[in-house]
């Protein structure tokens, strides 16, 4: 059954919220008396609609229904979810809650994107103080994973873990923040980096340039695949985090940083750094720097999703659970099996703006791997020694595709005999044929690299396959060759 | 001629500095008195060997020569830049600036690592100030590519800028401070988390694997691809960074942080911290550790290049400098056309432990491109409205390989007329075919999106290949079909 989510407050990360219900299925139902809010919220949600679905190797459901509301009652009515994303002011927090618990479900809950308020705060005074959390996302919320759960002794563990359910139902990482204090985990961090650096800029150390290189140069690609901790361990080598703690341990008594002091928060130090990026980056539009920081999140997650490693372990993780292609057992074996469904992900695309050449055999790979696994060629059977290698690709592109579209592909197999597996993978959008993709794989022993028979299961499946395919005929383009000029 | 950097105190720094200029050619002279210096940077130079030179797209230069020296003296003796590493003692520092500068050319470059000291700490005393800088790296100094390089009003603009170049030239990227503070920019930045994360730990809100996930969930994937200041631009909207800082100035008076205050470094908070590090991390070596972590670096670096942005701009940059293929003038036209020369990258290689098929692709999709540039269809043209399309493909696999493999393509054109251009790639490890690849492009109007003729400059230099090249003959498996099962 479709699920509901209430957005109360849109802006930028109210928007995000909505996206990430959207596009994984959920109606959302939003409560904003800004007269922008549904072009604001519009906004992020191009956003999200040209990052998001193609950041896993799988495709997303059907997105929900997205409506807008006058009154706050009527935007909570029958919602799972209620996310509030107001100004940070806390007593209109606390009548935005009061608002809220009088029309919505009262197993309902409702998540606060506060930066900085414990939740004791937020539940203070309320009819229902169990049903709210803190649920504090990261900007772009429609990428970023992570969400910072904190809750308080009010709440009950049945709803703590219907929480994080759902955190991880719309693609996010539910970090419980079981004990709470101001501004939870990361803004602390984040607020530290920030005095500094308006110190730095200050007294004319460096500028808001050089702080965002030193950063992006050096220590911020670290911590996008390790944090502080697990960083500093390898820094210590084999003695460990204990010697790597005696030889920094010392630096806390140097004047290494002005953060027992706050600077004055003054007209000319905002204008000192106002100026310093528009110099730094005022030849972009926002507009330009969020699809910029879009495509880079993009590309970044899914490197590390091919390691997967930090949040790609989290894609990969998510991915497994929605692929949804049948396996030998479910699929019609009559027509051509679905071996992949997917959107098109913002960096499979070239300077010609169309999906790039090497990605439709990224693909046709991923097709070929999905079907040797229906084929009972998984990873338990690699880890024995046996796998397939590829011979020979024949690859015709027949129209072109962008970022975003939502493609399949469908698997022929032409032969599976003893040690040779021929199929030919044709890709659609919707009904418009694509590409297809030809190829000869052998089995090989991975021990001595060269060809082997399969198991006797492989063997067995093939032939099944075989047998129901065996009525398709012979698909139009395979065996051509590229032909020779006259 | 072959420049000689002198490495003073090997360990993971000294080690990374050694391979950033072995790796680009430079010849090294190393001095430690530690009797494990010489495997302690052999270890570094393995992991530098695995992950360096596949970073860009282009082959790096021959290594250089490696050798250990007893002294001090011998090893600084006709060195070009000197590195020292030693630990983070100014007395200590200053007795190596004596002991190399009494030794060493007047005009070398002596270079610090230090994390915290001030160049001109560095400089009291000194006989010729002017040849110390700071140029403080990042672990792993072998793929970040972050120097701050530090200065005083003792260094002349000379000697400044050809530190820079030097530095430029190993593929680090110099940061200049120009006015010292202790700690530089960076590590105050890191200084201030690390104070935060103590108080974190030591008062039961998170664990050191709780905090990490908070980091690289979160802000450190943003900060790999835009700073503090670009990501809050951004975050601020439209309105800018005025409207950000406005709203976010006030959290300065709040009790978001704790870094007025320095937690007290108990033998306690280190068990605490050791063990919970343990409990995190413990499942692998520092060694699997370092080298999962450069793979992340790598897969990351490489996807921020494919984005042109950030590090990956840095690597592009450097990419254009040092490619060396030749062009349609220097390149001896009856043989087939070196297009591409590069070390495969850790993040081309698959389960089966080589080489992926879809990156066979990506390389001779950029030898391709490199072909047709060398005809004439670069990025002016492209700008201008016509490109080619690849409309088939055919990829022949002779030969497996393996990350770190330095690969050449070589290109020979079988047809180019009118619109239509046919070429076959010849990958190469050395002598060895692993593999070939056969592709019919089709010029096109970016407009029209259909078939059109390219420029009379694209043909009339199609025409010279086409005549320099007809003695080749028809190579071996091109016009070949994958063969229709019997």
């Amino acid at each position: 059954m479709t699920k509901t989510a209430s957005i109360i407050g849109g802006g930028v990360i109210g928007g995000g919220w909505a996206a990430r219900f959207l596009l994984s299925g959920w109606d959302v139902r939003v409560f904003d008396p800004d007269p922008e809010a549904e072009r604001k919220i519009g906004e992020v949600l191009d956003n999200a609609r040209r990052s998001l679905p193609g950041l896993s190797d799988v495709a997303l459901p059907d997105e929900g229904r997205l409506s807008f509301h006058d009154t706050l009652s009527d935007a909570v009515a029958g919602a799972d979810w209620i996310q509030e994303s107001v100004p940070e002011r806390l007593d209109l927090k606390l009548r935005v809650y009061a608002g809220v618990q009088a029309a919505c479900a009262a197993d309902a809950i409702i998540g606060s994107s506060t930066s900085g308020f414990k939740p004791s705060a937020l539940q203070d005074g309320s009819a229902r103080p169990a049903q709210i959390v803190v649920t504090h996302p990261f900007n772009p919320v429609y990428l970023l994973p992570l969400v910072e759960l904190v809750t308080t002794a009010a709440n009950d563990a049945a709803t703590i873990t219907r929480a994080q359910n759902i955190i991880r139902d719309i693609g996010m990482h539910p970090l419980h923040v079981k004990k709470e204090i101001d501004a939870h985990i990361a803004d602390r961090f984040l607020e530290a980096v920030w005095r500094e650096a308006l110190w730095l800029v200050r007294d004319g150390i460096a500028t808001t340039e050089e702080i965002d290189d030193a950063i992006r140069f050096g220590f911020g690609i670290r911590w996008a695949q390790m944090g502080l901790f697990e960083t500093y361990r390898v820094a210590g080598g084999e003695a460990g985090m204990r010697h790597f703690m005696a030889q920094f341990g010392p630096a806390l008594k140097w004047p290494w940083t002005k953060l027992m002091d706050v600077p004055d928060f003054t007209d000319e130090l905002v204008d000192l750094i106002a100026d310093q990026s528009d110099a730094q980056s005022g030849a972009y539009s926002i507009r330009e720097l969020e699809r910029i920081r879009d495509n880079n999140l993009v590309a970044m997650m899914r490197a590390l999703k091919g390691q997967d490693w930090g949040a790609g372990a989290l894609l990969n993780a998510q991915g497994h659970r929605k692929a949804g292609l049948p396996g030998l057992d479910q699929a019609d074996l009559s027509q051509p099996v679905p071996t992949l469904r997917r959107a098109v992900p913002l960096d499979w695309t070239d300077y010609n703006g169309h999906m790039t050449e090497s990605k439709y055999l990224e693909a046709f790979a991923l097709s070929t791997d999905r079907f040797m696994r229906v084929l009972g060629c998984d990873d338990d059977y690699i880890a024995s020694g046996g796998s397939y290698f590829t011979a020979e690709t024949h690859i015709r592109h027949i129209d072109e595709c962008h970022a975003g579209a939502r493609i399949e592909v469908r698997t022929q197999m032409l032969l599976g005999q003893g040690k040779k597996l021929h199929v030919f993978h044709s890709m659609y959008e919707g009904g418009r044929l694509l590409a297809t993709g030809e190829h000869f794989l052998l089995h090989v022993d991975l021990e001595t690299r060269r060809p082997s028979p399969p198991s006797a299961e492989i063997e067995a499946a093939m032939a099944r396959v075989a047998e129901a395919q065996a009525g398709l005929g012979w698909p139009e383009g395979a065996g051509n060759a590229i032909r020779r000029p006259a």
